[in-house]
């Protein structure tokens, strides 16, 4: 199933490295690629482009930032920061719209295994931000998992001087989720901070 | 669910024009070529480029070919052309296994609909290759749609005065098919192309 065209072969490479496309959806991209050469391979060449010059990350929250402005976390506009692992998890919160204000995107958890430091994680910049006054509250929505959890507690630590109420999200039964199907964590969660309903 | 980076929103919006990528897989894709600039962005920038300057429909059979060198269909090497309507086709029959020869590209179907011409479909230059001495089958393969079968016997007019053998792939039950599941057409020519097996 080869084209027997170098710079085909190669597109195909590259596009099935891509999360979810396999060479099947590559080949599928390709020819609508090239039947579409100036409405499609011509801005999305330039589009690459301009990622690849323009948008980096910032050194003060860690968000994705166009270098042709300022970081919107240089705003003085919210007073809660909320801490997530990755621009992903941050994707998702702002998607659900539950929440509205600044975030810091680690980009990672502190881990033995992927040797992030705590200046690769920007936790000495959190520190910073917050001392900022009109931030009150810094919502740790870091996963559940035993890194989560580590990296919570270290920026804990790195914040006990500073006035500003932390909290971090609820953990319990997702949901729809049936007793039957949860695992044990979750379940000694799910009673350990159970509500009073009468 | 926005990035608030234009250079972003712009190549989400194009990298969701692809086939099977809606703004969600476009965003995943985009955190993982931004996660790897130099290993993927810029390759894939240069590749998309090499893509757009070098690779052309071949005037002759209408295949892909690299500007950079002559398209196989000018190679002696194979006694028969397979026509089908486009690169898909191809590259499903070339990954079969099931055929080595040379292929004809015609593009499309003739159709009321999509204004295809037959230069369109490059079947002049089909009645030029068929005219050529190696050549002695020409297998038509295109679907068993009424585009398809109008443009098979637009073809087999076409090459009325050559002497290759002219033929098209069977119709009847796939493999796997279930009578009760079968539709008329399918029914139908399964039962007039049956085969005695005693």
């Amino acid at each position: 199933m080869s084209s027997n065209i170098s710079e085909i072969e190669e597109l195909i490479k590259l596009i099935s490295k891509l999360p979810g496309l396999g060479s099947k959806s590559a080949k599928r991209i390709i020819l609508k690629l090239i039947n579409n050469r100036e409405e499609l391979i011509k801005p999305l060449t330039n589009s690459l482009m301009a990622v690849y010059k323009n948008v980096q990350r910032c050194n003060n929250c860690g968000n994705l930032k166009s270098t042709n402005s300022n970081c919107i976390c240089f705003e003085k506009k919210y007073n809660q920061i909320c801490v997530v692992e990755n621009i992903a998890d941050m994707w998702v919160i702002e998607g659900s719209g539950i929440y509205k204000g600044y975030y810091h995107i680690l980009g990672g958890t502190l881990s033995t295994m992927n040797n992030k430091k705590e200046d690769d994680l920007l936790i000495p910049s959190l520190v910073k931000r917050a001392k900022n006054n009109s931030i009150d509250e810094i919502i740790l929505a870091l996963s559940a998992s035993v890194e989560g959890s580590t990296t919570a507690h270290y920026i804990q630590d790195a914040l006990k001087d500073s006035k500003v109420k932390i909290s971090k999200l609820a953990q319990g039964i997702p949901v729809g989720g049936e007793i039957e199907f949860l695992d044990d964590g979750t379940l000694f969660s799910a009673f350990k901070n159970r509500n009073s309903v009468s």
